[in-house]
């Protein structure tokens, strides 16, 4: 492709993007695609000559838009939104056009140190301990898979990743800690690195859904007194389902006292730090070995954007380095090499994007936008508070609302109630003003709505509302009574 | 960023990319960047208020650029070339834009669905097995640790995912085989996944750098005779150090025999087998249980895009797959839910500048870039055949080049070559005007050529050849003659 064309189709879809993060609302938020519909509209095999462009963008927008749920769209309030900016896109962009791998610091120099600077500016916005070092990983997935091979590293002084299993073979069992609401990844990572999901022990939570720091100290006596070995307890700021917050404090004195690593999954709720008023969520971060945290979710980066910190480096690239000859460069020992720091060898230039979000909104524009979406979070849980038919599910220290449909006057069973619920969320997910998702606290079904998107406001979470009240669900219980 | 500022400063950096990729020549390849250079250009904290587009844009100039290695340089001959190229810049720019999480069908069904139909094109052009289902995973790291925990799983009945390592206690340890060139990723998955390094057995390769398959063989019936669980093989299509070519054929044979997991870890040269004369490298295939090659490496689709293949997706979902209630949803029996085929939970939108790519050049327009650059290895392979101060140290099947100098008429010792290789590495390198690696290959220390890049043409190889020649290392050799 030529400058001209590169230029002509890279102006075009800069004008198709401004577009579209303007009038997202145009679109149903979440796609009303069958399956296999996407592919019926494409061919089985690949062209064996090149095609125009114009084809290509026109496909596009005729043949994929349609099957895209627009994670962009104000009124997306399902999982976490995974809201982008300008600023981000046009870093993201930047980053492909240099095409940098960011794998050594000699395969670009500058692409490893901004990621030492913006590292260091989220540590000092977020209050994170001085000797925390941070490195950009994709995912929170892939930076608690790095925390939990850290634990059994240091807890089996390197045994299992040089020796392997055989290494371990008759010792006592290693056993990981994260409460009933934590997330998914945690025994994900468990499965990969071998501890086993049997030995992820879920911690009882309290009512407002965070781990009991006594239950934590039960548990691993327990183990303790059956042999077992505690190795890592995993504490989460902002569950997944209500974003619950782990009380840190209590729990790193017990990881503390048991020798534990502790990892701090903060994937959402860690940009909420940068709020005086919330960083409270983080009273305790000081006994944390490792820490993890997504700007990718909450601070206007676009997705894949990882912020993950280490307090014991060393242990990490002694755990994950592999010196090949032909990896060997001559600044070796006087500089960083990212790629020890993490599972994968190549490495994007991701600390581009987010240094132009952090320089282009500043500290005090991001605590702008994260005190809205809190504040129109509270809104909304007052109003399912003041409604009938309504009835909130958890506290509400953040941006996410777990509720339920429960109409006055009517003594169901929790089946009948679940069921109903769920066709309610069906029912305004159909409609395409708005996307929410489920969950289930202690056994029971909760509608779930999580507010994120930079382009949010308060007539978009007011349509919610109205949706939910209008839908034919409610609407029908409604008449009836 | 009002849709006018985004417009405005889009089409800057779409300028921008368009006049770099043009004339990235004007860039010394290699950043000429000290230690600590790029950090000392920037604050030690994140500014309070926003900052104009304008500044970050100026400093990205005056801070940054001077810090980049130049990827897309035609001259840049390192490692492997990562490349670039228009479509697949505009597709990343677009999904970027989009900013939809693949993880879920649901979560914008057009996504996990080009994924699926790009991938079966993939799939027919490299003449893989039909049985063989693709998944795009961020790099072949990422997909060797996926098949590393495949392999564990089958060999273990899942007892290492479900109850970790007490569940394969007293169990013969699992080894592992890859050639002596086979990838550090190989033992970096071995010590993720538990194998542990000392289970990683190195077999022995023959002249060619290619792994004996007849080694491999007594390899694994030695490890049986002493009690052990030979569990997988890795085998190399196109190693790092010289592109060998392990024998799939033999290989496969060896594998299916003795119950061994077979993956072929075809990261740079998987791309070459869309080429009918090339294809021979992946002749045997049809016996491997899992696949990966990059197409962020040879076939112009910018990093990070790795294709992955498995011929047991339930196996890879059975090891990988967690079900909270949060991630549920209604088609979950109807689809594919991506999220469940790797390491991260959060997928980026992929197939679409992968989909750009084959589309905009079509097979024919790939298959001739690739040849040039095969053509122009074997051009400069005979210059330096021909030379008698330069020998080759590798056969040259594909797109690189080793090679050393060792000036004709002088008996040098071994460590005297070495030190006069490395230091006209560095010469050539400091000029700006190429940059090349090195490696080992038997112990002896190699230079590598590697030509990838898009825009590389004859002359920037002649160029090459003509600076490696003019170096003061090689010119002060002559002169003293």
């Amino acid at each position: 492709m030529d400058s001209g064309d590169f230029r002509r189709f890279g102006y075009e879809l800069v004008d198709w993007i401004a577009d579209y993060l303007d009038h997202a609302e145009r679109y149903p938020v979440l796609s009303r695609s069958s399956p296999g519909q996407t592919k019926e509209g494409l061919p089985a095999e690949p062209p064996m000559q090149g095609e125009r462009m114009e084809d290509i963008l026109a496909d596009f927008r005729e043949i994929i838009v349609p099957g895209i749920t627009h994670w962009q769209h104000p009124r997306f309030f399902a999982y976490f939104p995974a809201t982008t900016s300008g600023p981000s896109i046009l870093g993201e962009l930047l980053s492909a056009g240099l095409g940098v791998n960011a794998m050594l610091w000699q395969t670009s120099p500058a692409a490893t140190e901004l990621e030492e600077v913006v590292m260091d500016w989220l540590r000092s916005l977020l209050g994170l301990p001085e000797a925390f070092r941070g490195v950009i990983q994709d995912t929170a997935s892939t930076a608690t898979l790095c925390a939990l091979i850290c634990a059994r590293e240091r807890a089996t002084d390197f045994r299992i990743s040089e020796r392997g299993i055989p290494g371990w073979a008759g010792e006592p069992a290693l056993r990981l800690y994260t409460s009933t609401e934590g997330h998914s990844s945690v025994e994900k990572g468990a499965r990969i690195a071998g501890f086993g999901s049997e030995h992820v022990v879920t911690v009882r939570t309290d009512e407002d859904n965070a781990m009991n720091p006594e239950n934590l100290r039960r548990c691993i006596e327990e183990d303790r007194s059956n042999g077992l070995h505690p190795c890592c307890v995993v504490a989460t700021v902002g569950t997944t389902s209500s974003t619950a917050i782990d009380p840190l404090g209590p729990i790193g004195v017990i990881a503390e006292n048991y020798g534990l690593w502790l990892h701090v999954d903060a994937a959402l709720a860690g940009s909420a730090a940068i709020l005086p008023e919330k960083r409270w969520i983080l009273d305790g971060v000081e006994k944390a070995d490792s820490f993890v945290f997504n700007p990718h979710k909450w601070l206007f980066t676009n997705f894949d954007c990882s912020a993950f910190y280490c307090r014991h480096p060393d242990i990490l690239t002694s755990a994950l380095s592999i010196q090949p000859e032909y990896l060997k460069t001559g600044q070796d020992c006087r500089v960083v090499n990212f790629r020890d720091w993490g599972i994968q060898l190549g490495r994007r230039f991701r600390s581009l994007k987010l240094w132009f979000v952090l320089r282009y909104y500043g500290v005090e524009g991001l605590q702008e936008r994260l005190r809205e979406h809190i504040g129109l979070a509270a809104g909304f849980a007052s109003w399912i508070e003041r409604s009938a038919d309504f009835e909130l599910m958890a506290p509400v220290p953040l941006n996410t609302v777990c509720f339920r449909y429960r109409p006055v006057g009517a003594t169901l069973p929790e089946e009948e109630l679940e069921a109903m619920n769920r066709e309610l969320m069906d029912d305004v997910n159909r409609s395409g003003r708005i996307y929410i998702t489920h969950t289930r606290l202690r056994g029971t079904f909760c509608l779930r709505l999580s507010i994120g998107q930079m382009r949010t406001d308060l007539d978009d979470v007011k349509m919610a509302w109205e949706v939910l009240q209008q839908s034919d669900v409610v609407e029908t219980r409604r008449r009836e009574r």
